[in-house]
């Protein structure tokens, strides 16, 4: 089989409308009726009238007596009337009909008892709580219109109108192919090779969250007959069929082949980064669409190909994602040969919103469950510089961007720690955290991008951690620096020391991996060096980068480095030797009126929690003595 | 048994203050463990770890080959590298792994193929396009925090991080059970005196959106052991126990009592409108709440006091509803003994939000499905004034807001008809149209409160409909007319015309029912009047009002009058006998801007469509001629 070297890229708008206009009436949404107590979001198909009214009849609107008003006309309380029971009133409770001779209802806090009856004290006018007749809903009329998604509140009403069925658009069923010899079920135990297949799990969730009823086949390997035998198969079963991957132009990519073979190729391959190998077919009259493998290429397409053609199926419509402006953090690179969605974490500091670019790899999908947005660059752009306002698609509530506390800075599993605690809370306050090392999270301070700034930079000369960084980079401030934790730093080496690593010393006989520029740890390891006299050039590894400790330590467990630094929890985590280093102190930047905020409040006082020290201790590695203090 | 005659009346928050710390420890929510692909839309109750690495070992990013890359050193354009299969290079897809000596990938598009292998033009550096292992998930790193709701791509990261199942908090089991003795299941035919049983399938689909599970038990009649039965027996069944209703203070109320019997009453009463009689209990250890009869009163007392309890127990938080500014069409007078929540139909008009008050009853549940939102009068606070800016809490997105035409003035079924089809579009526009009358609407416009006033004025002394009106409403104004339809306006009787009314003189002899001031039909039934030389005065039921066509249809259907003034299409829909008095032009009035609306468009469209012409046909008593023409 041949690679499909040249896939086109077609804008995303005219791809989706060529497709769109392509289907045509193979969209067209099937309808059935079913029990308005089962129809809690589904979407009606045509308008719903009432088959009563209600009130069915006139009924008393409170608890009290049906009077005749006529006979109430001279009741003062000068001069309070009798009634007697059952010749001039009748006792009613709320809802019970009220018929003639009576035609009002009086309060019973109004009634005075006596041993002949009730006293009144003021008239009650005709229809005075009483509910006429359809006052609430009127045999015949409309209820609802169609495409409505159906609400509580509506199965409450229809039901009251009579309706006990309605007709609703039938809940397509999505067919989804999962493709590839490498991949596997996510319950058996992966090996070197082995891909976990998570994608169709991700497809079912978004196809039932779009109205759709997702049917899963089985993987197929990369072979064409057999792709072809369950896509077939899949397509007598179902009105959509998603295959996943093979979409692109690998020599297994068999998936447009096939299509090309027993339906129609209308576009391979979109101008959108992440996502561009995708398919967009028609076989057997039913939408076939071929999504790209990577996670955050497959979510992409699946939002901007598959829930067009579910709308049209569901009678569903688009829900609104909330757009804002942004100040973006960084400078954003794009190419004018796709529209690129640059995943970005948002917040709002000092009454703006900034944003933060996250990894923009196709693969990133833990960038995905991070983010809060989409920074949309459109193809005809090159980029953004930064400073400059975008607009931001995001996937939370502004009001929940509101609450969330940005921290840029050095990294530590500690501020996990606190995310989780924090989530714990019920003011549903969050802590966004961004791993830029401990300078780049003092400048972001700088320019009004973070609320707090971890940080653990060692003067040199006075060996005091943190305070002159901010004395220079902050002059004539006031500013504020909470005491974090003591932790100890060190070299993480695999389990045994194989390779007899005693300290420093040693880094000029082994692979290294380094944190990148402006970390506090770099800035440590630098200092060390110094002190051993070791040039950086004699450390081979010097230039590998790694953004946090966890991957610093993910590299020696893997055997791609023999050693590297960090802190000691992040080499337990992942069962690794530690030679200790030295301790030093992370503690956390802000300025003064930064404590005033809600969220850094409730974020002070998990620090200073027994939760908080619990959870440090398992980790290991920490030393909490006057933590949460405020210089 | 007595009536409760003194509920208290503790103001909202204090109430749901007092019944939260009551509950205590009652309310500590269960964990259980569950597969991740089943766990959409579920909430974790732990921070979630990945257990593997994503990739699981360094991969191709892009289909190729895998190179060494110190062997690309001298590539370049003016002279090729060749390198050969298997001794330099191996071909890989994406995702496949690289393994030493190879530690580069070079892309399929850069390779010039050869009989002896394939050239490349330019060096491949070390990790070019090579995925390391962990880039994506590093073993170990918290991919989610506790109380997170999970979504699709939460589903794909835990599944590629190794994570199949996943502790959540146990959906808490909600029984519900529905009281009274006048209340029938929805599927029988309803008699007078019959209440349909609406509320418990209500509250079934609150509580499912908010996480729970609704155990619905059968109506139990009102008698006071059978209710303490299904109380017991619900909360040995379940988490939560709603009763509904005989939560108030009638003569068959028993909820309170049996509570106080079995467990202990914590609020009777809140200072709430809707909704005062709730009661707040525990009883066996479980929160118990007694929930008032009427529908708005039961929804407004679900959404305060029972989701409370649900978010303690399902780990979700409060989605922060929308509020904005809205300007208020009329005034509202609310009492200080209770915060009021007012329904309101909310539109933008002009850059500006403006809301209508809808009915206030707590019987008016159909209000609730028209409503866009609540305007909520704080307890202390005797109301807001005509023109004053309103905080409203939306139902709704306020991009669907934006999107909404606000028509208001004279009321014909052909607003439903093309609200309809208006929500069939794909557009997503939506027509709010509120029943004012058209002197009112034409009001509305000049105000600035609606986009369109359907209106249907007859100018006594010229015959000629609404161009007079609006030349002395809009003074110099260049002002747009619609046209909309002719129709037929008559008097409704009963099927047969059992009383023999022949016309607008019979009216002195018959319980008429009128329309509201303001409404043309009233100015028709006026003019109609002065010409057969009979006062007001003389017509039984001329003070007697009702807001819309259907409603007076709705009193003579049941007997309540014997003749109103209407359209034929509502007679005809109400299966009424219908004596025509003349033909009356129905036209939309506007501002000429309001024409470039994208929402006009298309209402405008669908009043030349054939579907609304095929629509109004059925329904009879149309004239479509120049439908749609533009004075």
């Amino acid at each position: 089989m041949k690679r499909n070297l040249y896939l086109t890229t077609t804008p995303i708008d005219e791809a989706r409308e060529i497709y769109m206009n392509a289907l045509g009436d193979d969209l067209r949404p099937r309808a059935e009726t079913i029990r308005v107590t089962d129809a809690l979001g589904r979407v009606t198909s045509e308008a719903i009238y009432a088959k009563y009214s209600s009130p069915l009849y006139n009924s008393a609107a409170m608890d009290g007596i049906a009077v005749v008003s006529s006979r109430t006309e001279w009741a003062s309380e000068a001069s309070p009337v009798l009634l007697k029971p059952d010749e001039d009133y009748l006792a009613v409770d709320t809802g019970d009909p009220i018929r003639k001779p009576y035609d009002a209802v009086i309060m019973a806090e109004d009634l005075q008892e006596v041993p002949e009856g009730v006293l009144i004290h003021a008239p009650a006018p005709a229809w005075q709580h009483v509910r006429p007749i359809g006052e609430d809903i009127i045999a015949g009329e409309m209820i609802l219109t169609r495409c409505h998604r159906i609400r509580p509140i509506d199965i409450g009403v229809l039901l009251s109108g009579g309706v006990t069925e309605i007709p609703v658009y039938a809940q397509p069923r999505v067919g989804i192919i999962p493709t590839g010899t490498e991949i596997v079920e996510p319950y058996e135990n992966p090996k070197e090779g082995d891909i976990i297949e998570s994608n169709s799990r991700m497809f079912e969730a978004m196809v039932r969250e779009n109205g759709g009823l997702p049917v899963r086949y089985d993987i197929v390997p990369d072979d064409y007959e057999a792709i072809k035998a369950s896509v077939l198969k899949a397509l007598e079963e179902n009105d959509v069929v998603l295959v996943n991957a093979g979409s692109s132009a690998g020599r297994e990519d068999f998936t447009v082949h096939i299509l090309r073979e027993i339906g129609e190729v209308f576009i391979h391959g979109v101008a959108i980064k992440p996502g561009k190998p995708v398919i967009l077919a028609r076989a057997c009259g039913k939408p076939v669409i071929g999504i790209p493998g990577y996670p955050v290429s497959a979510y992409l397409a699946v939002e901007n190909f598959v829930y067009p053609v579910l709308r049209s199926l569901t009678g569903l419509r688009a829900s609104q994602s909330t757009t804002i402006q942004a100040v973006l953090s960084r400078r954003l690179v794009s190419s004018l040969k796709h529209r690129e969605y640059v995943r970005v974490r948002v917040g709002r500091v000092g009454g703006r919103y900034v944003c933060a670019p996250l990894a923009r790899g196709a693969g990133a999908a833990m960038s995905m469950v991070r983010a809060d947005g989409f920074c949309v660059i459109p193809q005809e752009k090159e980029g953004y510089e930064a400073g400059e306002t975008v607009d931001v698609v995001l996937f939370r509530s502004a009001e929940e961007v509101d609450r969330t506390i940005v921290c840029t800075g050095s990294h530590d599993l500690l501020l996990d720690v606190i995310s989780d605690l924090m989530s714990g809370e019920p003011e549903g306050v969050r802590l966004s955290s961004t791993h830029v090392g401990s300078l780049g999270g003092l400048m972001a301070l700088q320019r009004g991008e973070a609320h707090i700034s971890p940080t653990h930079l060692l003067d040199e000369e006075t060996g005091i951690y943190n305070e002159s960084y901010i004395r220079t980079l902050f002059p004539g401030q006031e500013m504020v620096l909470v005491k974090g934790v003591r932790r100890i730093q060190g070299l993480m080496v695999a389990k045994g020391n194989p390779l007899g690593i005693r300290g420093v010393e040693d880094l000029t006989r082994v692979r290294f991996v380094n944190r990148q520029r402006g970390a506090g740890t770099r800035v440590l390891l630098d200092y060390k060096l110094k002190q051993a006299g070791i040039s950086p050039d004699d450390v081979d590894g010097y230039e590998a980068e790694a953004a946090t400790h966890m991957a610093v330590a993910a590299q020696v467990a893997s055997g791609e480095a023999d050693c590297g630094m960090g802190v000691y929890s992040a080499a337990h985590a992942m069962g690794l030797d530690f030679l200790p280093v030295g301790d030093e102190e992370y503690d956390f930047a802000m300025r003064p009126e930064t404590l005033d905020l809600p969220e850094v409040k409730c974020f002070l006082r998990l620090l200073g929690s027994d939760a908080f020290r619990a959870k440090l201790e398992e980790l290991g590695g920490y030393s909490l003595e006057g933590s949460g203090e405020i210089r």
